[in-house]
């Protein structure tokens, strides 16, 4: 398998299925409509919704239940990269070389984009509900989705990490460990999470193997922002297309500053050989999985 | 009946509802959830939730299962109000004689306040599948009320009048007849249209009836909206607790703006006397509701 022509791949597919859900741009309310298409088809690879869909697959789901979560998914995190760049957030103009949604739309524009992609989100997961008969799936399947995808994307998930990023910003390299991990579990790992679960539930996953799947998420999510970490230290500028060496110099906390380099390569390596080895023990071609999420850790860039 | 005694009353049932899904201030998001629940707490009468709560007892609704969507509700709007003072919107740092979220918590902790309470409302309302056993609850009525609620509150509702009512303060009295009334019916009109929508479709209301309701809460809307507009020209400083005349000054276009003084009283007249006509068409006890309505719309501040 030559996992970037899959990857490739699958992108395209993802990209076609989120594009159905994405609003036609008209209307008296069109700017904001303009900027949420902007900011979504700004995005990379479709991870999150790519992770959904393959754990779908997975536990022998194949009904078009699943495409409103994926889309949803993405809007998700496009409306967090969204809010991030915000000039009293991160202030960022430029995104993969694309300038951010506020630099383009305005400040305003960029808040109520963010607000419009959040709410669709929502808007597009009700949709689910109209793709299926089966009332097992309407009155229990679904609505446990909508319970992850809005639990792991909130207060107890990505916008507590949000929150806990922001101040541990302000306290530079005094933050302890337990608030760095709290901080990498929740801004990273909670949407990757809440895809494989997703993924997992409306296919009928057990409960047990729910569990599995949210370890294996996590352990996942923990390696690829440390993965970003060392990278920021040792990675190669040509290939990244930014400079290294940005957190030391912003004192910036990380598990790399922590805990240094070694450390933090052999962190990687258990985190991916632990979810590697719980994926394995689940019936099924887990062979792109497996391939995927060493691909996600284990990236150059 | 004395209205005011009895919109006291139900303002502490509904406040003593609200208060069971706010989150504990804990943990290390714990930052944002001070902001939101300070938010929730600067709130006034609890209007929104007040006519979900009184059209689901009108049909005969009397389960918890409204009680998360009427928290959803509340969460919605304050989300709405804290995205809406920040300094790239309507830069306002006090709200009924309170300093606004961001000039408390700072503007980072406004944006992501927002976004939790949005986020939150969602996770709060999917609380109600666990107030029911009801299969056709669960897989019927609890999500079409979702789809309302996401509806109204996203591009084709409040953020789709938030965005043209931005674009319309730039264009100030230029602005044409049919974009005022999309603004009004969207950013003002939606909200209390999904508060009465939802109480009817989780007590059963049939099709028809729902019409009906919608109806009657764009009324209310609209005429609360340009009441609203004439109290800026003529209302009382001393029990506005603001200075009048500022729509004037700013040259902000509002239906008085554009019609006149004596078209807009009208037209609030007409407006709210349809609305009661509509209502008293229906079954059941609507006195407290015909009375709500008219206070709503012929209030002094």
């Amino acid at each position: 398998m030559n996992i970037k022509d899959e990857i490739t791949k699958r992108t395209d597919e993802i990209n076609g299925i989120i594009e159905t859900f994405l609003p036609k741009e008209e209307g008296y309310q069109k700017t904001v409509l303009e900027a949420m298409n902007y900011s979504v088809h700004a995005g990379g690879k479709r991870i999150r919704p790519m992770l959904m869909l393959e754990t779908y697959r997975l536990f022998g789901g194949s009904e078009k239940v699943i495409e409103p979560f994926m889309a949803a998914m993405e809007m998700i995190h496009t409306y967090s990269l969204v809010h991030d760049d915000l000039p009293a957030m991160d202030n960022d103009m430029l995104r993969r070389g694309k300038p951010t949604t506020h630099a383009v739309y305005g400040e305003a524009m960029g808040i109520l984009c963010g607000d419009a992609l959040l709410n669709y989100a929502y808007e597009t997961a009700t949709l689910a509900f109209d793709k299926t008969n089966d009332v097992d799936v309407l009155a229990h399947k679904i609505p446990k989705a909508m319970k992850v995808l809005t639990t792991k994307a909130g207060i107890y998930g990505m916008v507590g990490g949000q929150t806990a990023d922001v101040e541990a910003e302000k306290m530079g390299l005094s933050l302890d460990e337990d608030k760095l991990r709290f901080i990498i579990d929740e801004k990273t790992g909670a949407l990757i999470e809440s895809s494989m679960m997703i993924g997992g539930i409306l296919a009928g996953a057990s409960e047990e193997d729910i569990l599995r799947i949210e370890k294996i998420a996590n352990n996942v999510g923990v390696a690829f922002q440390i993965q970003d970490d060392i990278l920021d230290v040792i990675g190669d500028e040509a290939i990244l297309g930014k400079p290294i060496g940005s957190d030391e110099r912003n004192e910036k906390p990380t598990y790399v500053v922590l805990h240094g380099l070694d450390a933090s390569k052999e962190k990687v390596k258990s985190l991916t050989e632990e979810a590697v080895d719980i994926l394995k023990g689940f019936e099924g071609d887990t062979s792109f999985l497996e391939e995927f999420l060493m691909y996600l850790v284990y990236r150059e860039k």
